[in-house]
């Protein structure tokens, strides 16, 4: 069901032609109210995609009334040409919407795009504009919807992503795309996500910097960056309801989760899903700081590739950030075998049995504070696929 | 003739069956004087191996008659073990020249290891300590220990690095080694710098650390920082000359330039040796932040082993710095060829012509600086080398 699980969302997916895969590439996704609460994070890039420059701005109203997205090109570095096609389509998108019956104005239309950077030119501009009107007239009828939309956002993702929760009286859906250039700088990847719970705009924005903070946030699988990431929360405010705002944030959260895991297990080329906890931390900070530099080391992933518990590269990752600890006494765990104690070999690494997951745990010793880096191996499948993405 | 090029230098390189090959595995550099001047910089690893922790309170005294280096086992996270270890190696070292007619003491032997972290056990130390007689012996008469002293440092080394160069007078020879694990924290190797040149030892310390800083510091083909990484350069004073300290620092700057450049040709598993230079930026240190954050990305290192001229994968990274610029007059050129200008697509990517050497220019239009970082692309070959490494 996907981000039409609540009601008063229809959505769509459609072919373009953007993609030379001839699959679906451009998907809608509209909220017909009472509601039209909107909450958004994005890429902390400062090479930002024209999407990203445009949706920023209508997301600061703190109201929305459709999203379009495309896969096959990201609009990005595209110059006034990429903007403009942007706008046009914003403008184009809310007239088609006001003649079906839904009055709205461009500034109520959030874009995103994604594919290859320096894609936006005249054939990326008119096969979005040409299907425009194809895109909403589906939306209209929208049984399968909120699939074909998570199919149509897909780049190099193997499977479409989708997530739903129930609450009292109120439902949460969600679709996610991302496979690659998974790193946080606030969102991480195209989401949207859509609820009929009734929340004004500052508890659904709250709840949502909360939910991301803690899952997308902290999937780190290659530490490269995107220029169009983009994470949209949207209200109809259409279930008939009063609404608990912590069970909401609690299973906001939940479904974060869920779509960020289904993002990591598909991350391009990866042979093991590696958690990095580090805990003993003296704060949350140094805890993510920890796990994410070791989560970034190609030399650990590699070796957890090679199925090596190699925790002398774990300890040579911890060494590079300015957490707090004491050099001496830093424990590794992998698979639960502690392969490390007090800073010196301790039980026999060939212990360690190796499956797709993967859990290592680092104990700093210096103080309470946890955090958890997802992040993928360093493989073969990865080389290839990003030695030949755009040729 | 590497580091015994100089006069008053004698080194040796032994087999203690510390690596698994049988080959050398201990090397070891002596500095006959007249002076006995070192300077030295390190790993700015906060997980410090027990040769780095011994060697620092050496070289921090200003003066070392001998350097004994040994691959096979880094010595690091072995505790309070490991450091006896190399106590008791520079202690039996010092003995040992003594006893062959060069009063030394333990404080005056520096000490290097390079191998697996956590390796430095019962084996490793007898290993080491019933070799050093044959190793002190085998550096009284030396015509090619220079070579085998470079040979036995050697790891995933191909060949081994050594480079000359010749003063008004005097001479400074060099090895190092070196394939994997290279990124900056002040020094990133083992390298052994010899000179006969009569300096005192401020000047050695101040041009040592300018020559590192413009060229071993700007090494960083994995982005991953050793534990027990050193450079090394000591005086023997043996020239009878008066030394031009400018013409000393840029003959040292070259040497490093050229030991540096040997050991980037052979990192582990590159296809490409990529030189990204980021010019026109507001200061030195922004130009370095862009090129190194540029270097350390697995995608556009993925991308120029697949020789895909990727310039939106280098923005995207350029976005991700704090460095000044305005996100829409950035140029990237490749090989000459310039495909972004001003932020947006410009020459035809099919125009880039990719050889074993590849060129990237940014121009970030926001000052006068500019800093080169040498990287290597990311292929299957550094993923095979790395996973089955300790295996």
């Amino acid at each position: 069901m996907s981000v039409t699980a609540p009601l008063g969302f229809t959505a769509a997916g459609v072919t373009a032609g953007l993609k030379p895969s001839g699959t679906k590439d451009l998907a809608l996704v509209v909220n017909e109210g009472p509601s039209t609460a909107v909450a958004a994070v994005y890429t902390s890039n400062r090479c930002k995609a024209n999407p990203v420059i445009w949706s920023e701005q209508v997301s600061a109203t703190g109201h929305a009334r459709a999203v379009v997205l495309n896969s096959g090109g990201a609009n990005c570095y595209t110059g006034d040409f990429g903007f403009a096609t942007t706008q046009l389509t914003a403008e184009e998108t809310a007239t088609l919407l006001t003649d079906a019956g839904t009055p709205t104005s461009a500034d109520e239309i959030l874009i995103c795009s994604t594919g290859l950077i320096g894609v936006g030119g005249e054939e990326f501009r008119s096969g979005i504009l040409d299907h425009l009107p194809e895109l909403v007239a589906a939306a209209e009828d929208s049984v399968t919807g909120g699939e074909n939309a998570a199919e149509a956002i897909m780049t190099t993702d193997t499977v479409a992503k989708t997530a739903t929760r129930d609450g009292e009286g109120y439902t949460i859906g969600g679709m996610a795309k991302g496979a690659g250039m998974l790193a946080p700088g606030l969102a991480t990847m195209l989401v949207v996500i859509t609820t009929d719970a009734p929340l004004d705009q500052p508890v659904l924005d709250a709840a949502l910097r909360k939910a991301t903070h803690s899952t997308f946030d902290r999937l780190d699988t290659d530490g490269c960056m995107s220029t169009n990431d983009t994470v949209i929360l949207m209200s109809s405010g259409a279930a008939d309801t009063s609404v608990d705002s912590t069970e909401f944030e609690h299973l906001l959260g939940e479904l974060c989760h869920d779509l960020m895991r289904q993002l990591h297990i598909d991350a391009e080329g990866a042979h093991h899903d590696i958690a990095i906890t580090t805990r003993g931390a003296a704060s949350e900070d140094d805890a993510l700081t920890v796990s994410r530099s070791v989560g970034r080391s190609n030399l650990f992933k590699a070796a957890i590739f090679g199925e090596d518990p190699n925790w002398g590269r774990v300890v040579a990752q911890v060494g590079t950030t300015s957490a707090e600890f004491d050099p001496t006494t830093i424990d590794v765990t992998i698979n639960g075998v502690e392969v490390c104690r007090a800073s010196g070999p301790f039980a026999d690494p060939a212990e360690v049995v190796f499956g797709r997951e993967v859990d290592v745990v680092i104990d700093l010793h210096a103080g309470d504070a946890t955090a958890t880096v997802w992040t993928s191996d360093l493989t073969h499948d990865y080389v290839e696929e990003n030695s030949a993405y755009s040729t």
